[in-house]
């Protein structure tokens, strides 16, 4: 088959009012849960927001993004809930209270949720992950009622592109290919790997629009910065503790 | 475009000596670098493993399972250290070494890694995910001198399919859609969605073959028992420590 799409993809972070079809949406779904799945267990949930109060929740949660103001937001959840509670029906014990059994359903989720993606835009839809659902995951939890042992790790947004989509900059693939063992760069390597990204135009807007000295600034420094990190890596820990993963 | 292909995929767990070319391989890893990434960062790095030796060796650390026989074997990594380096060559202070930060980098990776298995596949390679991964991962660094911030999150055995190639049960799809809020279950729901499982003739034979009651013991008793997760759990939190990111 062709793969010349996945060179051409960019994400959608604008969409028409134009509805998906519940059809499409639930064929894609099912498309999607033939990808790849540890030990065939599908530790995975997807929940599907259209209604629009429920979206208007949900996007405040995502801090109103203009992405989130799609038609259909997709939250995809970790999930071993339904897998314990099958094994307890057939008198087993399960022991999936733990963090490496989250990891390996974080993974599911995960594989589960770009399966999702490719097969939508490969369709025509347009979509776009919403990172923020590591931010307001115990909010999130508690909007979307998610029980124990289920955790949100990620939302796409889903609709019909409005207007123009940007296709940005990548690293240069050298970079991110090892052969054999992890290469050891040096630090003129390591510039050179980021000086394309460095000099990309609306890379260099946004360095100019928040004031900041430099490209590096404008992420560590505004976009993710460490004091925010350890905020979010205390209070997701926390929300594993109280889903039972840790 | 049309999408077939994902209804009807399936892993390959045993592989021809056929061997994947080299442009090719860069082409399919050089198509899933676009695959949407958390900022833009592209927090992932790939170790390409064909040399004999080192397929042995890493092979050895999946537990010699036939997948591991593949000709090429990728391991994904979540990576900070690339994109650390490069604030600090800036003079700006990185704050990734959090929790939070991994599960960003984690999430990247996976959603890069399955860019892989789709595009490999449409070009009509096998592949398989090495779930194994999380359970030697430290000794898997050791092998591929991964630095710190970088730790293998995945692993795929990538290789032309010998034989024929099994596609396997999955459970309904109206078990993992839920609309709106998650669904309430009654526990009858919950048995019937496990039933096409429990009745599959491989699924039956296994559990004969290991000698347990049930297809849920197989999976709690003898496949991914507790004691095994919790072991794991210990090493994995132990080894994110061990490269910085707890």
């Amino acid at each position: 088959m062709n793969t010349d799409y996945f060179n051409q993809r960019a994400s959608v972070r604008n969409f028409s009012n134009q509805p998906v079809g519940m059809t499409q949406l639930n064929d894609i779904l099912s498309k999607a849960m033939r990808a790849p799945t540890c030990g065939n267990m599908q530790l995975y949930s997807v929940i599907v927001t259209t209604d629009e109060q429920m979206r208007k929740e949900l996007a405040a949660l995502h801090f109103n993004q203009p992405a989130a103001q799609a038609p259909v937001l997709l939250t995809i959840c970790a999930d071993f809930n339904r897998f314990s509670r099958w094994c307890r029906l057939r008198d087993v014990e399960p022991g999936y209270n733990n963090f490496h059994s989250f990891i390996m359903a974080l993974t599911d989720a995960v594989i589960f949720a770009q399966q999702i993606v490719t097969i939508a835009e490969m369709e025509g839809l347009g979509t776009c992950y919403l990172g923020t659902v590591n931010y307001n995951a115990g909010e999130i939890s508690r909007l979307l009622e998610l029980p124990e042992l289920v955790v949100p790790v990620a939302a796409i947004a889903l609709g019909y592109p409005a207007g123009e989509v940007e296709r940005c900059e990548r690293l240069p693939s050298e970079c991110i290919i090892h052969s054999e063992k992890y290469r050891k760069d040096t630090d003129e390597d390591v510039l050179f790997q980021f000086r394309e990204k460095e000099n990309y135009g609306a890379n260099q807007q946004y360095v100019k629009e928040n004031g900041v000295n430099s490209l590096a600034s404008l992420f560590a420094d505004i976009r993710y910065p460490k004091t925010m990190n350890e905020k979010v890596s205390e209070e997701f820990y926390e929300l594993l503790e109280r889903k039972g993963f840790c």
